[in-house]
Order: C-alpha cells, then structure tokens, then sequence
C-alpha cells in the first residue's frame, strides 16, 4: 500500500531532510525511524525534495510503502513518536503511482526577513535580519522580473547536476507587514541554492546595493558572479507542495521550450 | 548606574528564570554571564519575578547596576553574545530606586491553547494541546467569575510563602481565533503556580468536565481541592510587566484591604 505523509518541521536542528552515511540528525531519518518501529519493518520516505540544513518545512510531502493501515492510525501512532520539532501533519492512501518528486507539479517556498533591530527569540528561528532601512518596493520591483520560463543557472549552487536548469516561476511576490518583508515563491521546480540565491540577491536590492535591473543582467550575462550571496538557511521554509488536479495548484503557463 | 532592561526568552531549554546552585542552564544565569562578560565584572540581574521551567517570556523586566554606559551599546554587545534563545529587547538608564520586582503595579500573562489534532512544530514550544471539542464560551464565562480583588490561595502552589495570598485580578479574558483560544491575566501579582492553576481550571471548564460556576465554589471553600491540575509551562508566556505612570498600566481598583 502506498502513503502519502505531509510533514512539518523545525529544521534548525537537523542537518537537512536526506539521511547521511554519518548518522547525523535528519528529518528523514528521523521521520524512518519513527514509522519503521510502528510498522515493525523498515521503511523508506521519498520527499518531494531535500531541504537544506537549518531550513523548515510547513508542508513538504513524502511517500511510503507499507503494509495497509488505517492512514489516521499512522498519524497517531507515528506523531506519538517523534520529537516536537517534526510532525506528520497528514497521512492518506495514494495511488500507486503517486511519486511525492516526479508527480509534484510546483512548489512554494516562502523566505522571510525581519528589519527589528533585535529579532524576538520566538521568531529568531524563522526570519533572518535584514536592514531597518531595506526598501520592500525596491525588491517588489526586482522580484516581477524574476517571474516566468527562464534559465536559472545563474541561481543554482555550483555543482548542481540536472537536465536542464531551466525552471517556470509561476510568481515572486514580496510582502511587507510592519518590519517583516516575506519574498513567496512558486516554482514547478528549485534548482539547488535557487530560493536562497534569489532571497539573497533581492535582499541586496532592499539594502539599495544594487538595483532591480540587476535581475535583468544576470539572466542576460547568464553569470553567477552577479548574484549575491545565499540567504541564510534560518528564514526559508518549504510551504506546499502542489499536484495536478489538486486545489490551489498554480497554473502552469504554456510549455517551455527545454 | 542603574539600568531597566527588556527580556524575552523562549523558556524551553532552560531550567526555569533563577540561577541554581547546580550550575543549571537558567535565563538569569546566560544573561549574569554575558553582561558580565561586556562589563568585564560581575554583575547580578533582578528580575520583576521568576519563571518556571518552560514558561516563555515577551517582556520580562529586570534592574542591574553597572558602571555608566550608553545603554544602546550594552543592548548591541551584549545581544551578539548571547544564545538565540534568549535577548535584550531594551536597556534604559533607571532611577536609582526603580526596582524590577517590587516597583511593579502589574503583569500580563497570556496562556495559549491550540484544538489542532496535530500542533505545527513552529507553534508547538508555545501552545499546550486542548480537545477540538473545547468551548471557548464556557471559559470565558468561568473567567469573568475570577476577576477582582480575590484570595487566590487556592490557586496557589503548595508551600508558598507571601504575606498575603489577595491579589486583583484586574482582567481574565478568552479569546477564541481558529483553533486557537488564549487566556489573558493582568494582577497586581501573581502567586506560585497561579496562572498555570488558572489555565488548568478553564481548560477543564471548556472539556465540559466542570461547570463555569465551579470558580465560585473554589473561592467560598478556599479549597485547593476543586481546583485542576496546573495546564504545562509551554502554553504560558510573561507578556508584559507594568510601572506606575506608564502607558498601558492598568488602573487598580480601590485599595484592597488585606
């Protein structure tokens, strides 16, 4: 029987989602080991992505093969289990070709900063500094000129293997309330470093270090060289994860020429 | 020189406010340490009033007396030398009299319940669980009985020592958003284990296990025996403490006598 599992998680305790040869702490690991000794059998979770060391997850998505079990019965029985940064917030039957990576259709990721001068405890996990004077429509502005069917390699970490670099972002849209400027995401796929890269490059912007047009000449120069550096881990969190036909879904423009 | 500082810390992972002969890991002992460490001396923090093992803080207050500073570059120094989980909101020169604890009027405590099934990991530090089926009406209706010049002996942790176990209740209030419901309380003080004693008697009341006219009984049979279990330290947080003269200070009902 396939599971679909949707999970939340705290990440600034893990060292990412994937499972390491090291034994290292991972929400996949952990999130394993929880379900295998419910089960009684080992058991593998496929997410929808790997998620850095220090980034969090609202609702990433993973599948698992297991014997048939009441789905809510999992959901009990597992979250009982599990340390109180790493949840499941949702476990359902699956089709058996649903594959929680190649059936996903887009993602969003949200990335918030903070301009407080001292950043409250409580949200020191989830939001990275940025200067009390960042102008949020200078960022606006370079944000609009991110979205579309564009090759991102200029925003993909070094040594990213894949087909092609080339990814739809569906939207970039940046909010402010009060001193919090929140940069939304949706993609139907991230390069590695690609959330963090625009969420460090923008941030740039609001510091007024370089101006909007800069998005222009790095997809132009198609050079790493003119974005900034990767935002923290700290302030990125994995929102959703869409699938054709659910509600929500963004909807993809015409195909891309790959 | 004398100076007021601004608190907040997330109370997890400390043993509580009080340094302990033990060497514990308490938010007094990680901020003596760090403002001793930018003063090159000693120093001693007195706080407007311990918390308990777990019990967050927005807003705690506390003096200590150094040689002169701009308080500006206290904040700023001592901030970068201390754990995420805790940090100087503020530091303000004092009067040489003002004192933390005792020229207090009143605090603010907030206590939050969360009626999700599964509580996020980014909201679980700070939200007790409570059933989907609670009533946010039954306990406001409990919480309007516990206003006012009142002896909270019953609502007391056992072998407290204070001269006088009256304190004013000056407001008790239910506010119900979502799945959420939070209880405020601003006294004039508040007694060992009394907001948490108060958080458990509503929780109680909105399962429908006892009845909103139950605070009535308690306080006619000053009987710590119709009172519930104390609700977890998670779920409560030192929001505010207020000073004579100062905005938002709640004004104090006609003298008691006690």
């Amino acid at each position: 029987m396939r599971y679909r599992a949707t999970i939340a998680y705290v990440g600034t305790f893990f060292h990412g989602w994937q499972v390491q040869e090291n034994a290292a702490r991972t929400v996949q690991a952990v999130l394993e080991g929880a379900i295998g000794r419910f089960l009684g059998a080992p058991v593998r979770l496929h997410a929808s992505g790997r998620t850095d060391a220090g980034v969090h997850a609202d609702g990433q998505v993973a599948h698992f093969d297991a014997e048939t079990f009441p789905p809510d019965a999992i959901l009990s029985a597992v979250n009982v289990r599990l340390p109180w940064d790493v949840r499941l917030l949702g476990v359902a039957a699956a089709p058996g070709d649903f594959h929680a990576r190649s059936s996903a259709s887009a993602k969003r990721y949200v990335y918030r900063f903070s301009r407080e001068r001292v950043i409250p405890p409580r949200e020191a996990l989830f939001r990275a500094p940025l200067s009390p004077r960042a102008d949020a429509g200078l960022m606006a502005s370079a944000a609009s000129r991110l979205a579309g069917v564009r090759d991102f390699f200029p925003f993909s970490t070094a040594g990213t293997e894949t087909e092609t670099t080339v990814r739809e972002l569906f939207a970039c849209e940046v909010a402010e309330s009060g001193p919090a400027i929140e940069i939304r995401m949706t993609a139907d796929g991230f390069l590695r470093g690609m959330a963090r890269a625009i969420a460090g490059t923008l941030a740039d912007v609001g510091r007024g270090r370089v101006p909007p047009e800069r998005i222009d000449a790095i997809f132009a120069a198609r050079d790493k060289g003119l974005v900034s550096a990767k935002a923290k881990p700290r302030g990125l969190t994995l929102e959703k994860v869409f699938y054709p036909g659910e509600p929500g879904a963004p909807l993809p423009g015409p195909p891309a020429v790959r």
